[in-house]
């Protein structure tokens, strides 16, 4: 059993062999199917952890805020793709980031933002590399693959004197649920989806080197990758109770947990846990997952679920435990709690404790705002 | 209309007129009826707004954890209680900080936290001082206000050299919902509780000089607080949508709000903000909230919520903006999202950025971690 005694709880510990162990499975898988990885770092924050995951020191990665841009940067990371669209006030951090010598990756999917940044870009005679997003799922953001204004839009950036490097899709809609076969299916729209859209820019005489997809459920289910380039996912790293309710991985893979304490037991056996939704985040996981995981699975402190006890309710800093037998522990037991959502507990923490070999050996921080 | 232009996205907004009226208005009330405030200061996290809503700068005080106390005893508060059933391994933090000369004062609710507590005071020859929490509402910790446990721990912890302060409680169930009259009735069954409870430490013989109760809807709603020494409330400073929709403020007493940037707009109209749960929190505020404001209400720049117009859902750095009229406002655009839960968004955040006079005037620290 871990000697977790010198850590005041909560904390947030990560199992370093679990941790790359799933970054090399889906980088094999993507590898197989003749694709590179482009990792989301927005789950992970932290630059050890980044260098498990990216194919090289430098890269490629991907970012969600200009804050992980700017802390990957000034750890080496080169490559970098910005996967949410820019704000026409976020372009000076950009520029700057990029006459730093990063290949910053913008992405947008409208005419406005298009216009803002050539705006911007003849301004301060600048060059931007753009990823144009297309819309695999109705998820969220982008334009439908079969879209002209993907054509137009490309055009605009191409004759402004901007690089088009591609075309971008996240099929969001993987983390809602769905049975293996249906995220199969959701894996080859997206594919499809990115391969049509890059399609229709290369006919149009635009140059689209960059085929890029991704998402956790999608990345570990997809068939073929043919016509695209790159895959983004970043809470395969991690993994939770989410991804194992989809089928992408088991409990015993999940590398995060959050070490707690008994503070209290309720007259109906319910514990009282000194890890809140400050700890644990809000995060429910997608339909029907709360009822299934609650805010968490309680497990003890080798990492073993006592069966079917899970977070019920949290407080600021309480969580409240409940199973259908409920083990007696007493006040002062520790254990530990596997994440809903783990890109939503690890970013209520400033830092990893990082689990080797059954011993707590070194603190990783994480990057934070934005 | 107050200038953030200077503000990236998203930020944290404070309006001071807004949080100082609300300080004003709870301790006014609660004056009003004899008992002093004692202010939960997990809501708002820094030592300026602590200022506004405590009775004197030394106190008195409420956290919900020791980085809290540590944080605010540096800051001069003397009086502080920790509010969360103390756990075992967090004595020596908690006697460290009696030793600097803080009132630090402990809660329990168990045998084996009041055996632990004893050992750890007898081993180094300590005093605590300690709440023994009671519950009024089965919604958290504490023993029912009739069990005898009460005495029984009262009587160890005193004959244990150890200073039993008094009694507290606290009703979380106000969150869950309720009409003005429901929450009336509840306030006065944690005022009741607590005051049974009182009475049968010192029918005992004990000593009990405190009587703490407090939750921000029932304080607001308390039509008496005879027996009660001091409230306990903290979301008061700021107000949220979860007050709101419980006749405890109006919208335009809500002092908190996120800045956001539009960053596109779908083919539905839905519009996308760069304000993901990463700064709005995945808190959905209590049963039937979300179908009422989803995970905030959007604002013009004065504050004025646009009708209807709520965040249906949110990414990491995403919020999807939908109303029954969603107004079209262009990528760049900037609005103000008032929060769910004041307590949850606001420890997405690192700093407020303070409104003052219409002005963004100065940027307040927010206590971190554990």
């Amino acid at each position: 059993m871990p000697d977790f005694a010198a850590l005041s709880t909560p904390a947030l510990i990560l199992d370093e062999e679990r941790c790359r162990r799933n970054c090399a499975r889906l980088r094999d898988h993507v590898h197989a199917l003749g694709a590179a990885m482009r990792p989301h770092l927005k789950t992970c924050k932290n630059l050890e952890i980044a260098r498990w995951c990216m194919e090289s020191p430098q890269g490629p990665a991907t970012v969600s805020t200009l804050a992980e841009a700017e802390y990957f940067a000034a750890g080496g990371v080169r490559d970098i793709c910005y996967a949410v669209g820019i704000a026409p006030d976020k372009l000076a951090r950009a520029a700057a980031l990029r006459a730093g010598g990063v290949d910053l990756i913008l992405t947008l999917d409208s005419l406005e933002a298009a216009r803002a940044l050539l705006a911007f870009a003849r301004e301060r005679q600048l060059s931007f590399a753009v990823m144009l997003e297309t819309d695999c799922d109705g998820h969220r953001a982008g334009i439908a693959p079969d879209d002209p204004l993907l054509v137009i839009l490309g055009r605009m950036l191409h004759d402004g004197g901007q690089e088009v490097r591609g075309i971008l899709t996240h099929a969001g809609s993987a983390y809602d649920g769905g049975t293996p076969e249906q995220l199969r299916q959701l894996a080859e729209r997206e594919r499809a989806a990115a391969v049509a859209a890059a399609g229709m820019l290369r006919a149009a005489g635009l140059p689209c080197p960059v085929v890029s997809v991704g998402s956790t459920p999608t990345a570990h289910f997809a068939g073929s990758l043919e016509g695209v380039s790159e895959v983004r996912a970043g809470t395969h790293v991690f993994h939770d109770l989410v991804m194992w309710r989809l089928g992408v991985c088991e409990p015993e893979d999940i590398a995060l947990s959050v070490l707690a304490t008994v503070i209290g037991r309720r007259a109906d056996g319910g514990l009282l846990l000194d890890a809140g939704w400050t700890a644990l985040s809000r995060d429910r996981g997608g339909p029907g997952g709360f009822e299934v995981h609650g805010y968490g699975l309680v497990c003890n402190l080798d990492g073993q679920p006592y069966p079917g006890l899970c977070i019920r309710d949290t407080n600021q800093e309480h969580a409240l435990a409940h199973g259908p037998y409920t083990p007696p522990l007493p006040v002062g037991s520790r254990v530990r709690i596997l994440p809903v959502h783990a890109c939503a507990t690890a970013a209520c923490f400033d830092a990893y404790h990082l689990l080797r070999g059954g011993r707590i050996e070194a603190e990783l921080s994480r990057c934070r705002g934005w």
